[in-house]
């Protein structure tokens, strides 16, 4: 099965916005099995709406129309779906009333043109919406589909869920249960992993069922995804599969595996440190505040995070983190760093990070190198030197996830 | 004149990588008076590709192909304008030259498959490579063009600005010179924009020579830019154009203005401090490092900042920064963690942000509260407060920038 993507929006086409909603939903059809093999933005004009939709009609089985559901006049995709599918617009009675709820419920006046969001071809079914108030659209054209989705990520994204994606499943005939798995790995590159997980990769391209396919997507700073897809005729046998499959993975890559599926590095090493009752205190200079800022990303860090301490003047980390005088980027002063804010703040854990981010050395250390420095909780000392991507922001943001890794690898082998 | 645009790569369709190629070009063709009408992505498939490019070609005067340029044998963008122009692809001496050179100036192995890179077809004009391998090509096509540039962002940005810009232009028989300015603003919305600068976008929409356009474009976190585009027989002639009517939107609405073209908030804080010879201490708990992670993206950033203090847990705020024990998100705390980073980190001035960014309020204040403190190099206080939006991410972003627009605006006063 072929489901093509037209994403609606002037504003796309100008740069304005980037469409980020059209990746998601190729990455969500690959995922289920569904081919995608042209997707296309296009301006606020009927004319060219329509034609494209014809042309994406014409070559695939189905069509995910992504935004132009709006109320005002610049949002044409519900027309352009009754003149390809050659119906009139409904007023749809239960969709407007859900609209003049929803804003009844915020206290907003509702202008007059929302209920233009009422309006449903013909024959369409509507999908409810459980967050704004333009509803999805399912709109049959022949023997193929056309939905239509807001270009709001996030209510498209549950549209998609609950209602795209099985409502594909359906029509593709197949009857399985597609669930996926994602190891999140940090240390090792993406032809280091495929090396590694040769065998377990020849295995997967044997014929035979119970097999998950197999997939390495590269995040950049969040380190390279490993996805296990399997279809099954229930979920918990397709959860079966995963599991087999995942522990095979693991035999041979468990060191670089830090999380699954929505766990980041940070999530991890709080509940790392949270299981254990241990707090955490950093003290950051190259970085200048990303490491806590990033731990901060996670509701519910204030229970191990006390906070930190970014030193970023060399006098900051003499005055107030107690580091012997001297040159600041080395061993030593990562560890005296670590030491420093770990009493400071009275913290279990004092975690640093020292380092040259550039453009130019500094005391005649490269750009690039990092120094991360740690005093866990019985008080052990460990350091250790990166060398990382020389460009600034590289540099700065491959510092924070592999100090926090450093961090993990050393609660996990305590 | 119409340029429509074709990226491409099978990574682009399953959402491994997001396509902000298109995007980036789609707002350079708008700068430079040139419409795009229709963006499309599609995979490593020499049938599809050559499909798509014959229509893009039927339908717009230009087509700039994006990606697809490496290489291996998915690289299939040479093959695919060859077989529509109807011509053989050659082999380029001194494009192999180049690469060869590249290549042994790193000190790197060249594998045999590089070579690929230098196949050009016949008739097609090569734009050299100044940063990569893959050089780029101009190939006319009956009256029309198509341009093939590298996937790598900075590598395109390099040679859309140097060849195909420029090209486009003479293309369009336009003689005159195109230039920009953006002015970027933080605190106004688009629709208070827009009506503050009413008078003045009705007289750029009369008639009428030395007038440029204005556009809004929304940037989230970074604010909102107003950029003005004017075309003229010389860049100096076009500059003075801009400048008469930079002083005209200045004069309505030079409040919210916070910088010209590539300036960025962290930027105009810094140089502002710099100027006068002050240094920086930060205090953040809501915002957990991100306000100096954030200043210490800007190279050269040490000669301002002195550091900062996340104090997430009460205690820090109480212990390290002097703050008076009790409630720890208002007015007071605010002004007296200022107080206190300022004094311990011995800076000329002291900033400080406390708030609530959820998922639950805090001593009865509500989540999107956040309290901005400061203290001036004459010691002059000042504090404020503001409500911002309730999502925990969002929050936390929008209070880095409201908080050094707040330093911003009381630097500039003084």
């Amino acid at each position: 099965m072929r489901c093509d993507v037209l994403a609606v929006g002037t504003e796309l086409l100008l740069g304005q916005i980037v469409d980020t909603n059209s990746s998601w939903i190729g990455e969500q059809l690959a995922a289920h099995g569904i081919s995608s093999h042209v997707q296309v933005k296009v301006g606020d004009n009927i004319g060219r709406i329509t034609d494209q939709l014809r042309t994406r009609l014409d070559e695939a089985d189905a069509v995910i129309m992504c935004g132009g559901l709006g109320p005002t006049h610049d949002d044409l995709t519900r027309e352009a779906i009754a003149q390809v599918m050659g119906v009139e617009l409904l007023h749809d009675d239960d969709v407007a009333e859900a609209i003049i709820q929803m804003f009844a419920s915020r206290g907003r006046r509702m202008a007059a043109n929302n209920l233009r969001q009422a309006l449903v071809p013909r024959g369409a079914t509507v999908i409810p919406q459980k967050r704004g108030t333009a509803p999805g659209l399912i709109c049959p054209v022949g023997g193929k589909v056309v939905y239509a989705v807001p270009g709001v990520p996030h209510e498209m994204h549950e549209m998609m869920t609950r209602a795209i994606l099985p409502d594909l499943a359906r029509r593709s005939g197949r009857t399985s249960v597609i669930r996926s798995r994602v190891l999140r790995t940090w240390g090792e590159s993406e032809s280091g992993l495929n090396e590694r997980l040769d065998a377990v990769i020849a295995e997967l391209d044997q014929p035979g069922t119970d097999k998950p396919t197999l997939a390495f997507l590269a995040s950049g700073w969040e380190g390279i995804k490993v996805r296990l897809t399997a279809g099954s005729a229930t979920a918990a046998d397709a959860d079966a599969i995963l599991g087999r499959w995942e522990t095979r993975v693991r035999s041979l890559v468990d060191d670089v595996v830090f999380g699954v599926d929505d766990e980041t590095m940070e999530s991890v090493v709080l509940a790392l440190l949270d299981a254990r009752g241990q707090t955490l205190a950093v003290a950051e200079s190259v970085t200048g505040g990303l490491v806590t800022g990033r731990l901060t990303s996670v509701p519910g860090s204030s229970r191990v995070l006390r906070g930190g301490v970014v030193s970023y003047a060399s006098e900051v980390k003499f005055d107030l983190l107690g580091v012997t005088p001297g040159p600041v980027v080395n061993e030593r002063a990562a560890v005296e760093m670590a030491r420093g804010v770990r009493a400071k703040l009275g913290a279990s854990v004092g975690l640093s990070l020292t380092g040259v981010a550039g453009p130019d050395e500094q005391d005649g250390i490269a750009v690039g190198t990092l120094f991360v420095g740690l005093v866990m909780a019985d008080g052990a000392e460990h350091v250790t030197t990166y060398r990382l991507p020389a460009t600034r922001d590289q540099m700065r943001q491959m510092s924070v996830i592999s100090a926090l890794n450093f961090l993990r690898l050393q609660l996990a082998a305590d």
